[in-house]
Order: structure tokens, then sequence, then C-alpha cells
């Protein structure tokens, strides 16, 4: 098998080194290029130090065939990325004049051409650097040297995320075709990591072959990795990979590659021609923002209530105080109540309710941290579904391993109505 | 000022290089470690790769002052960072008496004396290392060499975090006393990344002192790191850049070092004795979210409701069908009908409203995507505040920055009642 192309990733910024923002970004480039068939032999994070910065980047060079440089382009003082690399390599640096144009036009735009002085470094790259975003709007650009890619990367995570993916990529891919491979991810809730790599075991030390386990709160992201010589292998290889994982994961493979669960979610309530209404107490809103973090969520999500207080409870819903008494607010009968309310009072074809202990108080011998009932409730469905969880982890994961369970519930009742 | 003592990290496993696990290690022990005064110049990772982890290795001591090594200790067939830096550094691996009997034992009390050569390289290590967990529940051992110190830590992060605040820093601390480091954290929102550097000139160049820039959605944090000669230095130079700090903050400063915006926000309303009560429609749950993450939320945060379509903003908060006719879901009238609507139907003392376009779609030319009004009513305010904002960026970027902007407008509302 041909030798893979090897690339290094050096990370500037003395918040990463000094420990008090983590490195995301090189983990980010890592995973995705790793899955395009290349390698990061090394991964380094360096202060705001020319001298270093340059010492860095030369060795790189030396060793790797592409670099990926993230962190100091901006224009504050701490940002010396730029100068240092063009000192390293022997270059000079120039303003570029789309860039330099853009930052004018701007400036004017708001009668600051005065401040122009104070942003000019915007603009100036090494001698020979082609910006990534001729707008302007990300800083970020492509070096030639030595005929080796080098790929300047701010290190705001975002905006790094959208250069990888939209400048990166496609030219690292274009310039350095990699042996076929063939990658898939299959996104599964409610079969632990442990039992999914027991099934799979058929397939463990296949040359060419790699399955990978990323638990994701409640859920498992399970990655298939195939790399041969050629697509006929591939192909063979990867059919069987993927039967038998589905196979093995059944009903709760939920989703596969860039989906997420709120996605899936959104598309069989779409198709269904179904609208989804919410009633959350312990999850406060994070079902509603997962749901209307979606583009076009307005199709099938109705909107919601977070009734956080017993109070609201009663008022929006209509959940009888003597309930709230008698069984307390974490209960099935709660969470029954909650459901049948949130679709007479908010309307729409289902509701799903959630209430729970979500901590780090609260708890109780009975009802401990992690206590959570999901109710489903729906038109035509005489009395509303309800399960109850257990659930372990800080508050935080307790809530997002809520709103992955209540997701999945209605997944399953969907699947099964 | 005295060199400062620096070391260097090296983490090793290709689950790090595949970015299919985050290296949380090595920002640990730069996190730790720095706030004690020690630098670290380069810290890196790499594969499971013995010449490579023998080459890292060699460079790293003849650049540091003390090397740790962290990852491959285990005793699976992937764990050759042993091996390999005794290659490297020309040291032979014997089995170290005191680990080789507690395994020994370990097995015994098994009655699987027959494993031992299974495990047997648990107990090996480079000739004169010393290991720093005589019990042998955990690997990990200080080897010196030509002078430095050389800590090999598991990859493991609880075993790593034990070992690095039990053993590692009390034997570096008392190799290498350092001067205090003494750093701050100061978290804006309102003043553009560039106006504050702008307004911070006078620190810059400053010897022992350190200031870093970075933005965080729509807010900015500043960092002030001080590092002198001596504790009284620090404090002389700490107070007169935090001084300066906080006048060119000025009223944008919402909180300090581990401080979020809806925390600060919920200490505010729990001092005052008020209950916030919200109506989200283009955020669409994320404000309540981001509220009910935190720990005993609902002592001041009575519940919302998202109101994503028309139908539940006039019947959950009455906001007239003709207004939604005459000026549209996304208008100053209709953020001021919600935020009315919300105190009214909901109870609560204060009611924050957001509506607008997040996007992608749904923009118009006067009203294009990212165009946001947010409402702020109050018991005993005769009208709501209302103020509308220009975002861009991605629908999740919009969303998150509407919501500090919105819990923003809450925390100046309260700073000047």
């Amino acid at each position: 098998m041909q030798t893979r192309i090897a690339g290094e990733i050096i990370a500037i910024g003395d918040e990463l080194t000094c420990g008090r923002v983590a490195n995301s970004t090189s983990r980010l480039a890592a995973r995705e290029l790793f899955l395009l068939g290349y390698d990061f032999a090394v991964m380094q994070c360096i202060g705001d130090n020319p001298e270093l910065i340059g010492a860095t980047l030369r060795t790189a060079i030396s060793r790797a065939d592409f670099v990926l440089v993230t962190g100091g382009l901006g224009s504050t003082d701490d940002d010396l990325t730029t100068a240092a690399a063009a000192r390293a390599l022997g270059l000079k640096t120039v303003s570029h004049p789309v860039l330099e144009a853009r930052l004018r036009d701007y400036l004017a735009a708001q009668g600051r051409e005065g401040d122009f002085a104070r942003f000019a470094r915007f603009a100036v790259l090494p001698e020979g650097a082609e910006p990534l975003d001729l707008q302007g709007r990300m800083a970020g650009y492509l070096l030639e040297y030595q005929g080796k890619p080098l790929w300047f990367l701010p290190g705001v995570p975002s905006q790094m995320a959208i250069l990888l993916s939209e400048k990166l990529i496609p030219e690292l891919t274009r310039r350095f075709p990699q042996p076929p491979v063939r990658q898939h991810l299959y996104h599964s809730i409610g079969l632990p990591e442990l039992d999914i790599n027991a099934r799979l075991k058929p397939l463990e030390g296949r040359p060419g072959l790699q399955i990978g386990y990323y638990p994701v709160d409640a859920a498992v992201d399970v990655s298939l990795t195939v790399r041969t010589e050629n697509a006929v292998q591939n192909a063979q290889l990867f059919t069987e990979a993927d039967t038998l994982i589905r196979s093995a994961l059944g009903a709760t493979l939920f989703g596969e590659n860039s989906d997420t669960l709120p996605e899936c979610l959104g598309r069989l309530l779409e198709q269904r021609g179904l609208r989804l209404v919410l009633a959350e107490s312990c999850t406060g809103g994070l079902i509603a923002s997962s749901l209307t973090a979606i583009p076009g969520s307005s199709h099938w999500f109705e909107g919601g209530v977070v009734v956080y207080s017993n109070r609201l409870k009663e008022q929006l819903l209509g959940v009888p105080a003597a309930l709230l008494a008698d069984f307390g607010a974490v209960s099935k009968e709660c969470a029954t109540a909650l459901a049948k309310g949130a679709l007479a009072h908010l309307g729409g074809d289902l509701a799903l309710a959630v209430t729970g202990i979500a901590g780090p108080s609260g708890g109780s011998p009975e009802k401990p941290v992690g206590t959570i009932f999901l109710g489903l409730a729906a038109q035509g469905l005489d009395t509303p579904q309800v399960q109850r969880l257990s659930l372990h982890g800080s508050r935080q994961e307790i809530q997002q391993q809520t709103m992955q369970r209540a997701l999945d519930m209605l997944r399953h009742f969907l699947a099964h109505s």
C-alpha cells in the first residue's frame, strides 16, 4: 500500500500553551483529514513566540507533505503568526490588494476611513499567499513554499471549521488524491458501546478495515473506514462490513454520517406532515433549542413551554395542583399530565413532555438525581406513553442524555405508528 | 527577569493524532503548571511510532528544563513509549523489583500466576527510572536524564491527573522554585476586540505583563497575566493593569474568570429576588436552555414559552393577530407585545422576548437574515424596552449572539434599575 500523505499541525497561541483554552481546532482537522486518508504525524501547540513559530514551521516543512497552521492571524498585537512565518521563510509581507480594498470599502461604509491604519494588518500576508476568503470576513490563506502547501487558518474554531471544509479539504484532496478510502458513520442510540463492540467482533483485525466507537452522551457513533489498494476490494469489504453493522445496530440505528437525531426526527415529522409541541421541565428548553437549531424546523415544530415552576405547569398546561401535591412534579403521573396538557393547550399532532431531576441537588432516596420521566401524547392515542429513566453524570450530561432519549422515544413511536 | 523554567509535553497515541480522542491531559498539565509559574514552550502530540517517539523526546530534552510524556505505558501491543524512550536515550529496560513483586502478589491473589508473562511489561521501566505509584495501581515513572527530570505518566486522564498533582507537581516545585504568576480573565460584551485593544495600548510591551484577546460569539474575553521576579512587583503591576482594564471595559465587563453571562445574570436576579420569564421565537429555547443549565436556576427562572408559530404567539401570549398582520412577527411591535404578553400570561417580575430571522432563509431586503428584535418588560415599567439587532453568521451563530445580546440587555437594565 503506497506511503500515505502526512501533514503536520501547528496551533499557535499562549491561550493554548497555558491551558486556558482547549485546542479543539487541531483535533477537528486531524479527525476530518484522517477520515479522508491523510495522517498527521505530529501535532504541535506553541505560544505566541516569533522565533519558536519560525523554527517550528521550518521543521514541519522539512518533514511533512503539507502544513496546517492555526491561530495568531487576527489584528491585535498578540497576533504574530504572519510576520513570524514570513521572516522564517525569508518572504516579504505585502498588503493584499483585494483584502485591502474590501477593508477600505468596509470602513468607508461606516465613515471610518481614518481607522484604516489600525486594521491594516488584516490585509497583510506573506508575499505569494492567497487569501482563502476574498470577502475578508475571515483571516486565513494558502502559501505555496518549496512546492508544499502551507495553510494558515484562524484560531477561532467556527471560522477554522468553515475554511477547513470549504477551502483546505477540496484543495488538499485535489493535490494529493489518496488511495480510495470509504468512510461511513453510523449513529446509534440505546445500545451500550461494549455490546456493539461484541457484535462487531467478526470485523476485527481485517486488513484495510477500521472500526471506531465514539460515545456521544446517550448515543454511540460507530465509524467504518475501509482503505485498500483498489476500489473493487474497497467496495466488497465495505458492503460486507456495512451489512454486519446494520444488522448489529438494528432499530438503534437512527442516522448516518452527518445526520443528527434532531434532524432525523425532523425529517420523519415532515414526511408525515406532523407538528410537534413540547413541555419541558428539567431540560429547560434544551430539546426545543436542539430542534430549532435546524433550518426549516418551523415546518414541523410548533413550539413549546418551559414549565420550570409548578405554577406554570398548572397555569400553562392545566396540570392539576392535586396531582402535583400527591405524586410530585417528578412522576409518571406528571409526565402524563404534561404531555396531555401540551397537546390540549399548545395544539399540534404530537406532544413530548419531560420532567425529572437534573441535579446536582433535589434528589431523594426514592427519586435520586437523574430520575427522569418522559411523556408522549399524540392525537388518536388514548393514553400517553411514559418512560422512566435513571441517568448519571453532571447536570448538563443528564440534560443532554434526557434530550436524546426523549427524541429517540418519539423516533420509535413514529417508526411503529 | 530571571529566565523561566520551561517544560515540554509529549502526548503519545494514534487515538490523538487521528482526532478520535481529545488531548485533555496536556491541557490539564499546562494549566496547572502555568499557574504555578512554569511555561510549556511546546506541546506535541504524536502517534505510536517508536522512531518518532525517540526523536521527539531527544529534541525536547535538548530544549527544555523538564519533559512530561503521557500515554503508551499500558500493557497492550500499541504501548511503545517505554521501549522507544529507553532506546532513544541509550538505556536498558529492567523489570522493577517492587512493581514486579506487586504484580506477582496481585495475580497470585487471583490464582492467575500463569498470566504473569502477559502483564510482565507493566513492571518494566528504563534503567534508573523510579515508579510514581509503588502500589502499581497506575503506570508512570520519573526518569532523571542528563540532570533533567523526565516524567512519564499514563494517558488515562483520571490517572494522569492524580499523578500530576500528587507526584509531579510536588517534585517539580521542589526542584525549580518559581516566582508566582497571577492570571485574571475579564468577560466583556458590546465592545469590539479592536476597540478594547486600542484602549489597552498603554499596557503593551510592559515586561512581566501579558494581555490576550479572545472573541466568543458576541463577547470578548480579555486575559491578563502578570509574572515578575517577586510577589510585590506582581501585586503592583497587577493592580495597575487591572485598574486600566476595568476602566477600559466599563459597563461592558459582565464577568470575570470562570463567570458566564447566564451565571452573572442569575446572580443579579437572585440578589434582587426577581424572577424571569421568557418568550422566545427565533432562539427557540436557547436562552431558556442556557439559563436552566445553571444549578439552582429555579430560584430566579420561572419558565418560558417557545412561540415558534404565530398561532402560539397569539394563543399563549395574546399577541393580537392584527399586529402580526400589520407589522409581521419580526418587528418592534411584536417584540413589545411578546414581552408584555409574557409578563402578563407567565407571571414573574421581568420578561425577556426575542423575535427575528435566524436564517438561512426567511430574509427580505428590509428585514435581512440576522434582523432581531429584543423586548424587555418589567413590573412597574410602563412600556417595554426594545432593541433592534443586525447580526451576521450562520443560523447557530445568530442564535448564539442573540442569546448573549438578550441576556446583556437584561443585565444593563438590572444594573441601571
